[in-house]
C-alpha cells in the first residue's frame, strides 16, 4: 500500500496511527501521507514543508512523525582565521587553523552581517587564538541510599574503585574514555557525574550508554540503587552553575589583540569606549543580573553554526554560560590596543553522528573541512569549537564596537551643540 | 550581469566583496553565485545547501551573505490538548483551546515520539491546562552617571516621569505598550528595564527602538548618559536569574492530573515512582547544580517548536528557565493521581515578524492555526506559549516516566533474584 | 528556690528540665544553674562565659538556655565620612552625614586595621557618597492551588485587591506599609512576595505578621489555601538571586572618587592597578565562580558591624550580595584618578528592636548617633546602612589596594633582576 | 605614660593616633583610652562595652583598635545525639559519636527553643547519622597571561608539575597538606584553585601562605604574572556556585528518620505534611528565587554555633548552601516515617586558631570537647561540623514541623466550619 491518500485516510478512519505509517510505506510516501492527513485535519497546505530535497529515510535516526522540512537560510561568512600553530615548546597549540568559511543558518536579520564584520577585523588583525582549555562530555546518575552513612560508604566505593567503572563503561565503546567520576551527596541522594573523552562525537548517547553500564556495578557493589540515570548534575540543556564552572563538551577561548588604529578605522571607535561599554554591559550588568552568562550574543553565533553544522540546537543552553572581556591594553605611545576575548566554558560538538550526517549540515562541515572523524581523534570536533568560538569572538567585538561607537557619535554630537 | 559564474569570479578575483552580490544580480542569482566562490574556495560541492525551495528573497530579512538552507526534519506530534476555557468567573482562561498538532523540527531522534507518548496521556487524561501569568519583553539599558548621588537622582527623576517615557517609547510603535520601568544602581552605572506589552509579535526589535526613543529624553532631563541601549539586564539569550525570577516574553505554566490507573497502563509506572525521580533528579540535582533549570529537558521541545515555527531560536536559552514538579495526589482510596506540571519562566514567542514569515515556518504556524495577529492582538502569542508548554509538559512526562519505570523494572527484577 | 546548686542538682535529677530554670528562679540564677549543670555533664569550667557583665534578664528576648555570654572584642574604626547633604534639586541626598566612628566586633585580626586604612584614604579624598536606592522588607508565603487555572485566578484577585490586603496588613503594625506584592506560580504553588516600608526595624518579625494577617484574607476569598508563611522567595538568610537583583531590606551604594596622588602616596598603587585587580578579580573571577557577591570582602566588614549594633548575624548572607566596581578615570592631564563603589543589594539593618536593645549593641549604636528610631521614621536604619556600605567601600579599597601594591611591588622586583 | 586619659587627650590634640595606643600602655590601658577618645567625641558613656572581662591583650590577634567587647547572650541546645560509630567495613564513619551539649550564641529570641526541640525529637529517634563527605580549603589566584595560547601553556605547565607546587606549599605549613590544583581560564585571565586538607584549622591562612608561596614558582616557570593572591574562584565569603557545588572547608552532610509516631506526638503534623512543606518552600521556592541555598534558616543556627565557638562570623555566607530534604517514607502498614536531612556544602570550621582561642570561645569549645587539635589531626574540625550539621538538622524539623502544624491546625479548623 504506497498511496499516499490510501494511508492517510486509514489513519482518519483510525485504522492506522500516526506514527505507524512507515511500517507500511517506504519514508517519503509515509511522510507524505502524514502531510496529507495533517492538511486535512487543519484545513492547511503543507507544500513547502512537503519541497523538503532529501530522501526521508535519511533522517530516520533523526525524527519521527516526519511531515517534511524547515527551511532554514543559510549563509556564509568568514573567512575565520584562527592561528593554530603551536605556540609554545611544551605543545599547546590549537587544533583548528588557518582560513575557514563558517556557515550560519538563522532567521534574525543582521547576524551574518556582524559576525563579518568582527572577523574581517580579525583577520586585518593577524587572526585570532583559540584553545580548547578542557574536554569531557558529562552525565550524571542519581542513586537512593538509605542516608548518609551509606552515602558516605558509596562514594568511598566508587573513589577506591574507579578503575574497575571505566573498565565496564569503556567496554561500551570502542573511542570514549571515561576521564573522571565526580561524586556529590545530598542526603539520601549520591550523583556521580561521569566525564569522558568522547573524540569527533558530541557523545552524549555515548556518555549515556557507558555510565549505564558503570551503574551496574555500583548497584551490586554499593547500597546503592538507580534512580534515574541523568540526575541533572551532567547537566543537559539546563542553565546550570556546574556546567559554567567546571565546563562541559569542550571549554574553549579564542582571543586577538587589535591595534588602536584598526579598532578606529574599521569599528569607529576607541579601545576604551569598547572596553567600557563590555565592562558596564557584559560585566556589570550580567552580575546585577543574576547570570552566568557574561556576554553580548555568543549564543546567537552559536545557534547559528549549531543549526548549519547539525548539532543539537538546545544545547545552545549551555554554549550561552560564555564570558566576553575587552580591556584595553596601553601602549608605551599613550595609545591603546583592544584585547578581546571570548571563554564558552561549555560548547558541545561533534563532527559525526547526531545532524552531522543528514545532507546541508554535512555540506556545512565539509565547508569547514571537518566532516567525520578527525586526525587524531577528537581534533576535528576541538578545531569546530575552536571556530564557532573565533566567530563568537567576531560577534561579541562588532556588537561592542557598534554600541561603543553610537555613543561616541552621541558623544560627539554632545559637544557639537 | 546575471550569471552565477561570472559573479563569483569577479569575488575569487577581489572585484567584487561577497556580500556585495545581492547588488548585481537577484537573490537566488546572488546566492548560486556565492555557493559557487565556496565551493571553489574550499573544494566542496553544496549541492544540498543550493536545493532550497523558497525565493532567496524572501529570507532577505533574515539572513545576509546567503548560499542556501539548512533543511532540518519536521515532524508533527499531537494532537495537543488544551482546555483553554474559561474557568473562573473573573476570567483567567487559557488563550489556547482544543485540540492542535504541533510541528517540531529537530535532529534529535526519540524526541517526537517520546512528546507523542506523553501527549497522549494528556489527552486521556482530559487535556491540560494552560496559563499565561505573566506578559513583558524587557530591554535595560546602561548609563552612566558620575557616582550614586547622580545615579539616585536620576531613578528618581524616571520614577516621576513615566508617563513622559511611555510615551516616548509608544510613539515608536503601533502596538507596543509600555508597562513598567525597573531601575538598578550598581555604583555609577545605572540600568532601566524597560519592560513591554508587544502583542503578537515576540517584540524584542520592538522593545529596542521604543527604548532607544525614551533614552533620549532621559539624556536630556538627567545627569546620565547612555552607554549602551543593552545593559544585560534585560537580559537576552543569556542564563539569567532576572529572567528565571522576573520573566521575560511570556511566563507560561501547564499541568494535568494523570488518574493512577493511567499512570500504570500507560507509563508503566506509579505516580510515587515518578514523583520521587523528578524530586532527586530536577529538584534537589539542579539545586546541586546550581541550576536555574528545574526540568529534564524542556529545551529540547521549545528549540524544536522554535525551529518549526520561526522563532529566534538562540533564545532557547531563556526558555530553559524552566520548573518541572510531578507529586503524588493521594486519594481517599488510598491509590495516588500524578500531579504534572511546567512553569516556563522566559519563553519568548511570536506569531509575527522573525523568521515567522518564511514559507515552512509560515506554514507551521498555520498547522497550529496560529499564522499572524491574533484576535485580541497577543492571544495569538500567547496560545502559541501555551501549547508549547503542553508539549514541554507531555516531553517532561514521557521522559520522567521512562526513568521511573525502567527503575520500577529492575526493581522487579532485584526481587526476582 | 534560688540557690544554683540546688536547681542543678534538679535537673540532674530528671526533676527540672532545662529550660524550666527560669520558672523558678530570676534570669541570672537560672543561667548560672545552667551553667552549673553543663559544667558538671561535660566536665568543664565555664568561667569566662558566666563573667557577663548585663542583667540576665535584658536578654529574654534574644535567647533561651542562657548560660551566659560570648564576649567579642569591638573596635572601633574611622571616622567614617560620609557626604549626605542633599545633592539634587528633587531632593534625593543621604540620610547621613558627617563623620561617625564605626564600631566593628570580630575575631578576624587585621581586619579593622584595613578598613581604617581606607576611611582614611576616603576621608582625605574628601568623604564618600551613599544612598540607600531601595527599601523593602520582603515576606513570601506559599499556597497550595490545585493547579494553574487556580494559580492565575488567584493571582488575578490579589492583584485586583492590593488595597484590602494593605489595609489588613497594615492593620497589625503602627509603622510598618505595605509596598507591594509581586505574585510567582510555579506548577500548583503561588508565591507572594509581600514588601513592607518597616521605618527604622530590621522588620522581619513585622513583615511576617503584617502577612499572616493579610494570608488570611487570600485564603477566604481565593481557592489557595497556606502552606507555609515563608515559601523562600523572601528570601531570608540564603543565597538568593531574587534578593541580588530585586533587593531586600536596604539597597544601599557608596562612592568615592580618589585623586591619583593619592592612591600613589597612601595606597602605594595606582588607579590602574587597582581597577584591574578589581576586574579580574571582582568581576571575572565571580562571573566564572557562579557568584552572586562580585566583591572582595564586604561581608567582613558587614558581619562585624552587625555584631557590634545588634543586628541579625545569619543575615550577613544577604549582605554578601555586594558588587564592587573600581575603574580608572582619565584626567585632561593623562593622569588617572580612581572611581571606587559598593553596591549592596540587600542590606538587612534596623536600629530598634531585634539584639539592638542589649547593653553593648546599644552603645554601638550610640557611638554612631543612631539608637533607636530616627527623626523621620527609618532615617536611622537609612543612616546605618548608608555608614555600613562606606565601611565596606573602606575594606574594598583597602584589600584591591594592597593586592595591587603587592603586585606592583613583585613587578618593580622582576624589573630589578 | 600609662593613665589613659593622658593617653586619650593627647589623642584628641593630634599627637597619638588610635591605632598607636598599643605602643604607649598595656593593652586594657589602652583600650579604656582610645573608649575615652570615643565617648568624648561622640558624646557617649561606653560602660558596658568596656565591662569585658577577659584580658585585652588575649585579643591581640583578633582586632584592632579595640575599646572592649560586644556581648552576646550565649545558651546551650541539646544534648545533640550523633550516631557516629563505624557503620561500614570500609570504615566511612563519622567524626563525632555521643551526646553533645552545643554552645549557641544569638540574639534571636526562639531560636534555641527551636533547635532544642528539633533536637529532642532527633534523641527520641535514636540520634543522627552525620559525615563529612569531602573536605578542602581553598584559594584560588589570579594570574594574567598574554592571552589563551599562553594561559593554555600555563595549565598546561601546572598540570604537569603538582608535585613541584605541593612540595612548595606543604613547606609552608607543618599540617597542611595540598589535595588539588584545579585551573580554570578566562581570556587573558587564568585561575588556580588550591584546594588543602588543613586538618582542625579553618585553615584560610594556611591555605594563603602556602598558595603564596607555589604562586612564586607558577610565575617564574611559567609566562603568567600574579594579579592577586585571590581571585574569587576560592571563593571567600561570597554566595558562589563553585562552593556549593564543589564544597569549600567541610560538606557534611546529616540526617535522621523519624517513626511516624513520634512525628505526631512530638511535632504534631505528619510526614506527609512536613515533606509537602518542605517541597513547596526549601525546593520549588528557592528553586524560583533562584537560590543556592535550599533550606529553611540553616545560617541561623550556623551563625549561632560560629559566634559561640570563635569561628569566622562572615563565613555563615558559605554556610548558606545548604539542601534541606524531608520526604515521606511509606512503611508496610501504610503510615509514614519522616526522613530528613541537611548538606551543608561549604561548612568552614576549625577547632584551632582564629577566635577559638578567646576565653569564652575556647569554654564554648571544652563544652563540646573539641578545643584544639583532635587525634587524629582534622578530628575535631570533623566532629565540630557534623554537630553543627545535626544542630540545623534540628532547626529545619523544627521549623518546617511547626509550618506544617500549623497548617494541619488551620485545616481541621476548616473541616470543623
Amino acid at each position: 500500500m504506497t498511496d499516499p491518500e490510501e494511508l492517510a485516510a486509514k489513519v482518519r478512519e483510525g485504522e492506522l496511527r500516526i506514527h505507524e505509517l512507515e511500517e507500511h510505506a517506504d519514508h517519503d510516501t509515509a511522510a507524505e501521507a502524514r502531510r496529507l492527513y495533517v492538511e486535512r485535519e487543519t484545513g492547511t497546505d503543507l507544500e513547502s514543508i512537503g519541497d523538503y530535497t532529501f530522501p526521508a529515510e535519511r533522517a530516520e535516526p533523526n525524527i519521527e512523525n516526519m511531515i517534511g522540512a524547515a527551511q532554514i537560510p543559510m549563509g556564509v561568512v568568514g573567512p575565520v582565521d584562527v592561528n593554530g600553530e603551536e605556540t609554545s615548546s611544551n605543545g599547546s597549540g590549537g587544533a583548528a587553523d588557518g582560513e575557514h568559511y563558517l556557515p550560519l543558518a538563522t532567521t534574525e536579520g543582521a547576524l551574518l552581517a556582524s559576525v563579518n564584520r568582527g572577523l574581517g577585523v580579525i583577520r586585518t588583525a593577524g587572526g585570532a587564538d583559540a584553545r580548547v582549555t578542557k574536554n569531557g562530555m558529562t552525565r550524571a546518575p542519581v542513586f537512593r541510599v538509605t542516608g548518609v552513612a551509606e552515602a558516605a560508604e558509596t562514594v568511598e566505593w566508587v573513589t577506591d574503585n574507579f578503575d574497575a567503572l571505566a573498565e565496564a563503561a569503556e567496554s561500551t565503546t570502542s573511542h570514549g574514555e571515561l576521564l573522571d567520576i565526580e561524586p556529590y551527596v545530598v542526603g539520601d541522594s549520591v550523583y556521580l557525574r561521569f566525564a569522558y573523552d568522547t573524540k569527533d562525537a558530541m557523545g552524549m548517547n555515548m556518555a549515556t550508554i557507558a555510565t549505564g553500564e558503570a551503574c551496574e556495578i555500583v548497584e551490586s557493589e554499593t547500597p546503592a540503587s538507580l534512580v534515574a540515570l541523568s540526575g541533572n548534575l551532567c547537566s543537559d540543556k539546563k542553565p546550570a552553575a556546574i556546567n559554567a564552572v567546571e565546563g562541559r563538551g569542550r571549554s574553549v577561548t579564542a582571543d586577538v589583540l587589535i591595534p588602536g588604529e584598526l579598532v578606529e578605522e574599521r569599528l569607529h571607535t576607541t579601545a576604551d569606549a569598547i572596553a567600557e561599554a563590555n565592562t558596564r554591559k557584559n560585566l556589570t550588568g550580567s552580575a546585577k543580573a543574576g547570570s552566568l552568562g557574561f556576554n553580548a550574543h555568543a549564543a546567537n553565533v552559536v545557534a547559528a553554526a549549531f543549526l548549519a553544522t547539525g548539532q543539537d540546537e538546545a544545547q545552545v543552553v549551555e554554549a550561552a554560560n560564555t564570558i566576553t572581556t575587552m580591556d584595553a591594553r596601553q601602549r608605551e605611545d599613550g595609545t591603546s590596543d583592544l584585547y578581546a576575548s571570548v571563554s564558552l566554558a561549555s560548547l558541545e560538538v561533534g563532527t559525526v553522528g547526531g545532524g552531522t550526517k543528514l545532507p546541508t549540515q554535512s555540506e556545512a562541515l565539509e565547508i569547514l573541512g571537518l566532516r567525520g572523524g578527525g586526525e587524531p581523534a577528537g581534533s576535528n570536533a576541538d578545531a569546530l569549537a575552536e571556530i564557532i568560538a573565533v566567530g563568537a569572538l567576531a560577534g561579541e567585538l562588532s556588537l561592542l564596537a557598534a554600541l561603543a561607537s553610537r555613543h561616541l557619535a552621541s558623544a560627539h554630537e554632545d559637544l557639537g551643540r
